[in-house]
Formats: structure tokens, sequence, C-alpha cells
């Protein structure tokens, strides 16, 4: 079983970046989470990162041969972006959407997600604890799907 | 460590109601996942469902004195209650927002949350295995918060 | 064939209560009304009203063993419960939305029907004379559903 | 004591058109239904269709001097048709709003009715059977109108 | 100068409907007003009415050939009718647009006027007295046209 | 019989501002206009114009004792100038709103008039000769006032 | 002549619940300062809280017998409740609306009151101190209401 | 193989009306080019135009029995004609929706087509030559329909 | 201690506009009420009353060295009023939001109120007696400010 | 004469990407069915997809000295892509806008394109006949552009 | 070469009032850096203030004979006025639009400007910085417009 | 001190497109403008262009270490681009906004700036010349920010 954890655009900022709402930990110690969960689940992982929306979209392409499933934080994609809906829906794989922060406690245009009708389900608002829950999640799903 | 896992309207079917949007689970299946994880995790659990958007904050007015955390499932009452989004503010325990299916993937009514800027997350769309997975994610956030 | 008269909020003060909207009958003397049309068609009927959201929800819980069909006036509840919109899909039983007025003349709050979508139908504006003629199209429903 | 029953457009195509959503039954077989339940009631009534709105507000200006009510199954014209609603206005005749589906569980477009506010009151979502139901219904009003 | 009084649907009823809003004056009556004016400016009248949005537009195609000018109460048609507008925008004619009763005072449906901005101008509100002050007012805008 | 004409914000420069929208005839030119027409009529004008909307506000109560009807141009407070409503609701003199452009054939922000709900009629669109038929329309209304 | 202070939901909490907002005072203590402002007025005050939505609208109706008026602090059924509206005009007892913050200097779903209109007034944002002031204004309004 | 091509309001005056709008050509001429393009593919044509929106419905109707496909231009009654897409959805004879101008680069009440939906696809903005291209995508579409 | 009682426009006109609203207390007649108030709590109280928005922000300006509290009605600016409101922000003296009726009950525009989020709080529709209340109100206020 | 057909994200994967939207043909099977029409019509082609807007931008630019014509199928960047409407806008090369489905028939925020007001046109929803078709509508434009 | 700086309502406390917000310089301040930058460039410079919306059109009146350019700081006035807009569009000398603090950072009602359309450009959030660059800004204009 | 001129799509054919709206300097020419203007100032200057977000973003990122301040002329991604707003806040780099162009002048959808509230302010309008202001404005910045 191999799960990609694909992150949008700033991400590789994380640590640096607004650390009141994203906290301090940076995406390679994110990444440090994710496998030791994955570990721990017999899972193996891929990470990417882009801030072209373009190459997001060619991501999830590439998992549809590569992956059993993906863990998408959009960041900023995830409001507006139909070609990142299309390329989800184009793709037989799973994704499952993940946010740092509660987008829905912030500014209104990050409380519609374009994704999320795509997704299996969404993980937001738990900081760095949500991705190895992420990692989890996306286990569990693989084993046995949500009606 | 003690978590409430409370539920709301409609929730006592589960099993029964539209099993193609809910699942084929009931709620005391539910619950004993939650007691499965809960146990691996050395938590105690409190459970409670109500019909009644009043009961519904009593019980989170009660949680302010014998509980840790909340998980809590709104149910029809996530998308326009202000009475428990000011209960949620009005206690100091965290409360996990939970949701079986993908609200954001159903009617655009379902697509607001009138909770969930109080949440310190949520976690949508994930069915069964979404409950002992908010039961992790709770514990996980009573010993390191996120920003 | 049994069916369940369900009323919502304010309705017990009927004949009381802006007459000019409401009329002059009580809630007493539409239900002798139902009473009358159920014995000339051979039915069973039931009585329930309540100010509370909630009971609404557990009533028709509660009719999914005991009835055939609801005939039910939410009144105020009608426009902004997603709760009873909830609970009649999670019900196979029937529901027919009934109201005294006709809620597309006054107030717009009283234009959209939350519950409409889920309902058989609906049947507005007749007064009183509603009630009964609501019995009879329930009474028509049972023994030969609409496509 | 004499009703017409105006019907609006495409519903001489009913028994061919989307039968899915407004039954098997042609727009003679409803009439049909409709005599039925006039013989049983003492009722005279009258018949009309038409593509036109303009053709409908002229049939409602005749029903001033012809007819005691009229039973108005306005179709795709009732969502838009200020010049039916000012026709409803400008007579003296009550005017009872039909629909065999329910237009609250269709397209958005439909929600919403432009006669509505006009009309005595509303039958919809009960197919074939709300036909002889309305005339029922209007036969009551002529005997004892609502508040 | 010959100028078109082309009145829209329901207009036929004036006297008769709602004269609260409307007025007691008869279409006829109108009529007569107009003559007296155009009599005393050197004017030919004609004068047509529809309840049929299709007729208008016939009668606006006429008008290229057989008016100088136009002055329209299109009652209902006016709020929503784009036919009209093309009709008035194909044709050379200036077109005067002309209302009873203010329409501004009364629903927000009919606020917006969807042929005002292809009309050289409009008078309303100012009941029977607005016809032969709508006749002087394209008498003086054919003579000299407004910038 | 003496009629107030009242004319609101960059109505002095008339003849220099955007000729192509509001003509080439000054504001002493269209006084001269309505004289003529008073005259005719038998009738007694004063004249007022401000940029400010207070003083408008204050030109409007002094009409109460003055005046028997104000037409009533105010331009850019027509749109939302609740000021200038409240004081035309205020005074019983009738006002006559009065506009040389056709603003429904404008930016959208001139299609909506805040004082048209208490005003007894509007004439729009006819440029300077709308002055001398507004103090018409105003004589004839206070001869004999629409319904 | 009796007043019933009437509480709505997590009113309960007050002098616990985000203190920044609503002060330090308990519940308790604004009974206090009523039952101070009762006593100088000869005013006898009846007191009431819940959390339930149909709890208050019970209350109401109660307050049809035992009560000259009512002081309605509806917290967050304010914003949403037509039950609350309903029962409200269903009663001839005249109601005034209370808030202790000032719900137009917060989140815009605070900003409209659905019970306003049915209401006598409204006091807002005078913390604790308003409710003796309400006291005070509902013995005004019953010996000599406004227009 | 037999294609209908009909057209709405205003259409009869092409060539006359608005030509930097709609071209130059008129209907006769825009129905030759039609019939080479027939020719060439071995179809037969049928043309029809009416300024009413009745007459276009009882033409769809018809060309269920006489047609095997519609090119429809439906003009004005593009944007809000439900009793046009009802009739569509009513037959079971393929239409293709047809504009000369490009409708998106018009008024923003242009842009929206009450009958898209309902038809196969839709040719717009390409003026006199989008008529003999609607006709050979009508012949592929009756040969090879889309998905 | 000294309030400043400022009055919007169309308050000089109080006792003669529309007493059905405003009541037939004239504007001396409130300051009377007021000045009994406050001599029984030992204040000093100003007044002023404008038409004109620019005078009003010109007053609070003043009031800024001259009093401790002001009391303001702004009518019809109340809605509006960008100016007003920064004038309150920019003064350090508590400002009271005050209206005769109950704004909520009349037309939608009056509903928002723009200068609300700025000031301490408000009192509306308790008519005449809410000035003598608002004087007492900021007394209070001025003593003890709410959290 | 030479045209590109410029593709834009996710239609790489055509015939393997949801085929019950957008058929079973792949890219290279639609750009075979292109170049068939090209050759009968003499004309070169040239063919360029991505899934980066960036990418679609620049190769707009280029056409404007490579190519006569674009024929574009902008995907999911057709409904807000801001940077590809002025890319459009920046070129002297006319450009057609095309779609496989069609977008009015799907989720509404595919209804809207960003990019339809600079385009000469659209041809949508005619599957992949809607290709060669497109080359065939750009040929006869660029030998005798519309109006 | 002359230009107008003109300020808007509340400027005057400029330095006193929320200096957070708009800064610790004074109006008079924000002028001398205003001189000494035009002494550089070899200006003339003119200063107005007026919390009235008609004093500040009287001066973009008088503007038209004195100045060759405005520099407007129209504060509140700057999302609502419609006469200043008017006024600007009135006077042929060109109107720059200046804020001290960046409107679309605060406030949502502060997003939108009314007059931004008809002036030369904004230069907004730099705060008295800002205004020495506005005058070097119209200096640069008057010298060389932009296209 | 350092200041990077970041151009995004588009604006590498300056020049060439739409010279009416974006004047006909080059952006080679628009630097030279800047690069005298850095020289006269003492300052130096990086340029960058780019039609991908994903590219805007990566040189925002990079100016984080490089530079002391960004000019940032967005372009078409200034109204929607969220990606572009959050790596302004998560760089410390200040950052302006600059626009050719008044784009409150031009389509509503050009209204709108995502990036605003991130910025330190906005210059638009006042073409090429806004590019050395721009130069200046942040040079003044960055000795002395605006509060």
């Amino acid at each position: 079983m191999r799960i990609l954890i694909l992150n949008g655009p700033n991400l590789n900022l994380l640590g640096q970046r607004e650390p009141g709402i994203y906290g301090a930990v940076s995406l390679a110690g994110l990444e440090d989470r994710c496998r030791a969960e994955a570990k721990a689940l017999g899972l193996e992982l891929g990470f990417a990162q882009s801030n072209h929306e373009g190459a997001l979209v060619d991501a999830l392409h590439d998992a549809q041969t590569n992956q059993d499933g993906v863990v998408l934080n959009a960041a900023a994609y995830t409001h507006g972006s139909i070609a990142l809906r299309d390329a989800i829906s184009a793709i037989s794989v799973p994704v499952l959407e993940l946010h740092l922060s509660n987008i829905h406690a912030r500014e209104s245009f990050r409380h519609h997600s374009m994704i999320a009708p795509v997704c299996i389900g969404v993980i937001a608002g738990l900081g760095p604890a949500g991705y190895p829950l992420a990692v989890r999640a996306m286990h569990d799903h693989l084993r046995a799907p949500a009606p």
C-alpha cells in the first residue's frame, strides 16, 4: 500500500510562515511524523510539494499509476481550482483533503472548498497532528471504504 | 483523560437511516469502535445523543465539569445552531466537529457549519472510521494542542 | 390504515392566535373535522402537537413503527429545520406537508420550505378545510402513490 | 356551481411527457377523474388548456363571467408570469394553484411561484390524485372560504 | 405625425380591475382622453391592446412602417420581456414607456424595467392623466429629440 | 397654485456638464421653459437648487407651508438618500420625481430610486422637455389626483 | 403589574461565559438588579431561563395569562427562531427585546433579529445595566404605550 | 433524415435589425445557406419562425412526430422560458441551441440560457455561418450521438 | 456630567410628521422630558438638531471637548453614513444610538445600522419614552461602563 | 491557413477520464478527426495541451506570430482565468471557445465562461464531433468573419 | 500649474483620530509635506477640507476655473457619494483619488469606491507619505497623461 | 536597499497589447524608467516577469532573502489568486500593489483585489508613470513605514 502526501502552494515555507496560524513545524518535520505513522502501519509514502497548480494536476495524474491513495493539502488552490477538482475526478485513486488550520475559522474566501465534493473526506484544524492522522485515515479507508 | 462523544438529531436511527449515505453501522456499533480505540489509548469515554437542540446545549454545559474534550457530531444542527456555537464558546473544554458523510458533497445547505469557527477542527466523510479517528485526534490534541 | 396528524409550534393556540390569519377554529375543532373525514374513509387517526423541534423529531421516529402516513403541519419549523427534514428522510412512512395559511402570500422567510423536497406533496392556504382534505389526500396516496 | 380546470403549457402531452415526473395518465384521463368527483359533489366543470400565456390570461378573464372558481395548473408559467398573476388579481373569481409534481423537490427555478400570493392556496406533488382533490377543495372553499 | 398607443396584458379590464391601484377609468375612457390631446396637437393616433407577448412584438414590428412613435404600457411584460426589448431595439421608431401606477411603490418585482434602457424615457404613477401627457411627450420628442 | 422646481447636486452646471447626457440647455434655460408653461397654465413657480442634501431637506420642509406641489430632480441623491425620502413623507405636499436622462439606461447604481415610493410618479429621459411636462403633470395632479 | 424576565440559551452561564463579551455578573446578580428596580417601581417580577427553544415558546404562551409584559433576552435564538416570533405574535402581552452585548458590533449572523418586528422595541449593548433599564422601559410602556 | 430550423422572436427582422449585432443577412438568406448545406448532406429541412412563445412550444410538440432533430434559435426566449425548456424535455427529438451573436459578450441577462441544460449542445457567435454549421452538427449527432 | 442629545434629519418636524409612526410629541416636548430626567439625575443636557450630515459630524467633533456622552438619533443617516460612523470612532466620548420607532419592524433599508458597531448600545421602538430612558442609560454607562 | 488546437487541463486523460461525460475517444483520436477535416479544407493544424495556466497563456502569445486562428478548449480554466482572457485580448488572432460537454447542463460553477466575451463564439456539448466542427467553423470565420 | 488638495470628513481630526489607523501626523503636518514637494516641483497648491458632502461638491465645481488638478481624499464619502462622482465627471480638471489607509484591508464597506471610475487613478495605504507622492503623481500626469 | 519589480501575466506584451488601455511603452521601457528613478534614489532594482502563477509565488519566496521590498503588478492574478496572497503573507518583505490601468474603471471582476489586504498599499491608473512612482513609494516606505 502506497500513499502520496501532496502539498500545495506556500507549504514549503512551513515553520517560517505565519507560525501563529500554521505552527512551528517545518514541512520536513511533518514528513517525519508521517513516516513514523506509516512505519507503524506498514505503508510506503511518497512526498511532493509545488507552488504550481499545473504541477499538482500532473502529480495527481501520476498518482493514478503509482499510488493507492493521496492525502492532499491543496492550500490556497483548495478554494477555487476547478483544474484540481477535475484531476481528482479523472483518477480512480481516492483523495483525502487535509488542512493544517481550521479553514472555517478564517477569512470567508477560505470557507468553501472546490475539491471537497470529489474527495472522500476532510480533516482540518488539527495542526501538525493532522498529517499522521490523515495517513491513518487513508490507510483505514483503503482497507474498508466508507459508504 | 475523559472524552464525551455527543451525537445530535436522527443519529439514534443510524444503521436504519439512509444507509447509502450514513452506512449500515448502528450508533451502538460506533460506540463499540470508539471504546476499542479508547482502551488502546487509555481514555475514558462518555456517550450521549439527543434530538433536542436544548439538550445538546445542556450536555455541553455539563461537559465543562465532567470532561476533558468533546467529539460532537451535531448532525442537522451543525448548519444553523447559534445556541450550540455559543455553548461551545462558553465552555473551555475543546470540541472537535465530526460528520459521517462528506457534508461538502451534499446539498448546499449542508456546506456551511455554524460551529466550525469555535471548534478545534473537523473530520468529515470518513464514515464509521471517523469516530475512532476523532477519539484519537482529541487524545492527541489534549496532549499537544495545535497552534 | 393509520395516519398521524402532527402539529408544530404555536398551533396549540389556534382559535386564539391571530384569527385573521389562522381562523377561529381551535386545534380540537380541527381534530374533530379530521375524525369525521377519517370515519368516512375507514381510517384510524393519531394526534400530536409540540412546540419543541426535538419532540417533533421523536414523533416522526415513532411514526415509523406505529403509522402508515403522517400529515405534518410543521408551522414555524417548516422553513429552517434540517432536523425535521432528516427525520422525514430517515423514516419510510410518507409525510404530507400541510399549512393553514398560504405561506407564499406572507413574509418572504415563510416562502421557502426546508421539508418540502422530502414530503410527498403540500397543501396550503385552505384554512381548516385543509385538514380533512389532507387526511383524504394521504388516504388516496397510501392506496395509489403518485409517480 | 361551476369550476374551470385550466391547464398551462406542455400539459397536453401528459402521459407521454417525462412519465417518471408527471405520471402515465393523459390529460383526458385527468379530466375523467375530475368529472367523477364533480358528479359526486354536484358541480359542473369546464376544461381548457393552452401553451400560450396570453390565452391563459384570456381564459381567466372569461372565467370572471362564466365560472365560480378556477383550478389552475399554470405549469411552466407558474414561476415567472406576472401577466397571469395580474389576471388572477383582476378577477374576483377565486383561483386554486395546482401542480402534479412537488415543485419544491425539483430544480430551484421551480421553487418560487409568482401566482401563489394571489391564489387561495396550493396543492402540489400528489400526482393525478391532486386533480379531483383540487375540485373538492375549490368546492369546499366556495361553500366556506378560509379566513 | 402618427402615434400608436399600445397596451399590454390585463389593461382591457381597466376600470373593473383593482380600481384602488388602476383607477376607475376604462381603456376606452383613456383612449378618449388621448384623442382629445391628439386633436389639440394635430396628431393621428392608433390604438392596440393584447394579452399576448407575441402580439405586442408583432405590433411593434408593424409600427416600423405605420407609425412615427409608440407609447407603450407593457404592463406585466415590462419587467421580464426580452422579446419586447429586442423588438423595440429592432425598430427605429421611438418608444415611450408608460405606467398608470408608480411601479416603484409596489412589489419589488415591478421595480425593474427590462425595456427602459431602450425606450426614450418613462412616465409612471400619474394615473389616467399620464396617457394624454405621454401623447404630448412623444409629440414634443418627435419635434425635438432629447440628447 | 404654486409649484416649486427643486434641483439637486451638480444641476447648477447644466449645459456645461456632460452635454452628451444632459443636453446643452442651462438651468436658467430650463427655468425659462417652465415659466412659459406655468404662464399658460396660470401657475406660480418657485426655483431652488443645492448641492447639499440637508439643504434639499430644508427646502422640502419649507414647501409644506409655501407650495402646493414640488417637482424634484434629486439627481445623485435620488438613489440613496433616505433623508430626502423621509422629508417627502413628512410633508403633505405632493412631490413628482423628475430626471433629464433615462436613469434606467445608465449605470446600475442609478436604476434604483430611494424616493420613488413616496413620490406621486416619475418622468425620466425626456431631456429639457421633461421640465415643462412635469409642471403640467403636477398641475393636472393637483386638480385631479390619480387613485 | 407583573413582568416576566425570560432568558434564552447559555445565559445560565453568565459570569463564567466569555466575560469579555458578557461581563462578570451572574444571572442571579442580574435578577437582583431587576428586583431592586421593580421594588422602586412597585412591580412584581417573574424569572425564567431555558436552553430549549420550545420551552421558551411555552413560557411565552403561559405569559399570556400570568403576566402584563415580558422582557425577553432570546440570546442565540434571536436571529433565526420563527417559533419565538410566532409565539410573540400569538400572545397579546407586549414583549421587549433585550441583549447584554451590542449585537450589531459582533458577527454578521447576529445583526439580524427575527423577533424585533413583533417586539415593542429593543435595548442592546448596555450590559447588566440593560436589565433594570428594560424593566423600567416595560413599566413605562405598560402605562403609556408608544404609537 | 429531417431537421426543423426553428427561429424565435424578432428573427423575422434579420438584415434590418441591429445589423452591427446580427449581420446583414435576412432570414430567407439564412434559410438558403441551410438548404445548400442540407443538400450536400442529403437532408430535408423544415423552417418556422414565430414571435409567440406558445407557438414555439406548439412547433416543438409537432416536431415530435415530423422531425428527427431541431435546430432552435430561441432568441429572446432563450434566457427565461421554462415553457420552451419543458417542451424540449417533453419530446424525444434532440434539440441544438443556436445563436447568431455571442450571447456571453453582451448584456448579463443574455448570459444564462434556460434551455441549454436540455439541449444537446450550443453553437453561438458565428453569425450566419452558424446556421449551416448547426445543420451539419445535428446531422453528425443524429448519426453518432455524443455521450 | 454633561450629555448632548443630538437629533438628525426630519426630527425637527416631530409631532407633525407621520404621527402614526413617530407619535404626537414635538421635539421640544421630547427635550422637556429629557430635562426632567436629567434634573432627577443631576445632569446637564445639551440639545442640537440638523438636517445636514456634515453638521452632525461637526457636532460630534465638538462633543469631544464639551460633553461626557452623546445620545444620537441619527434618523435617516443611521443606515448609510460612514461619515457619522467615522466621527463616532474619531472621538473618545461614548455615543448611544436611539430611535423613536422600531427600525427592524419597518422597511428593510432601515434594518441595518452603519453606526451601531461603534456605539455603546442601542435603544429603539419605545417612542418618546425612549428619550429619558436613553439619558438614564448614558448616565448609568458613564458611572459604570459595560464590558 | 494555420489553426492551433489548444487544449487545457486534464484533457490529456481523455478516453480514460469520466467517459460518461467526456466520451471514449482519446486526445490523439480527436486530433486525428481534426486532421481529416483540415485535410478536406486545405488547412494546416498545430496541437498543444497543458495542465498549466501559464503555459496556455504562453501558447496563445506564440499563436500571434505562428497561427491564423486558435480553437481553445480551456477546460477547467474556462470559468475563472482572467489571465487567459487577457491573453486572448492581447493577441489579434481570433479564438473559438470549444467544450466537449454541455457546460450549461453541469454544475453551476461551469455555467459562466470568463473567456467567452473575448472569443468569436462557442461550440459546446457536441462531444468529439465538436472538434472537426470547430476546425470548420474557424476556417469559415477566417474566410468571412461574422459582424 | 496649480493643484488643490481636497480632504473630506473627519480628516480635520488627523493626528488625534485613531492614530493606529491614520498615523500621528496632523492635517497641517500633511500640508507642510505637500508644500515641500510642491516647492521642489515648482507647483502652487490650494488646500480645503470639509465634513459636508455638498461643500466638497462646491469645491470641485470651483476647481474647474481655479485649478489644473485635484488630489481628493474623500474619506467616508468615497464609498457611496454619487454626488461627488457626478461632480468629478462634470468638470474637466483631472482628479486623483488618495487614501491614507489601505481601504482594501479594512471593513468590506470600504472596499468599493464610487469615485474611482471617474478618477485618473488611486494611491492608497501609504500613510502621510502618500500625500507628497500624490502631488508628484498629479504633476507627472498633467505633464504627460496616461493613455 | 534592493527592490524587486515583479510583473504578472501578459505584461511581457506591453506596448503591443491593447495600447488604448495599457499604453505604448514596452516592459523594457518601463524598466528603464524605474532604473532612472532608482539611480536618483540610490537603489538597486531587480526585474522579473512570468505568466505562471506558481513562478510568481516562487519569486516572492526568493525575495524574502534577496530583496528589501517588492513592487508587484500581479495583473490578471490580482483578482483571484489566494496563492499570491498567501505568499505575500508568508514573507516579511513589504509588497506594494501596482496597476497600469485604473482597475476600478474597468470590468467588475477587476474591481476586487485579493492581494490588497496584505500589501502595504496600492497605486493604480497612472500608466507608465506609476512604475517610477512605485519605486519611490517603496523607497519612502522602507525608510519610514506608514502606521
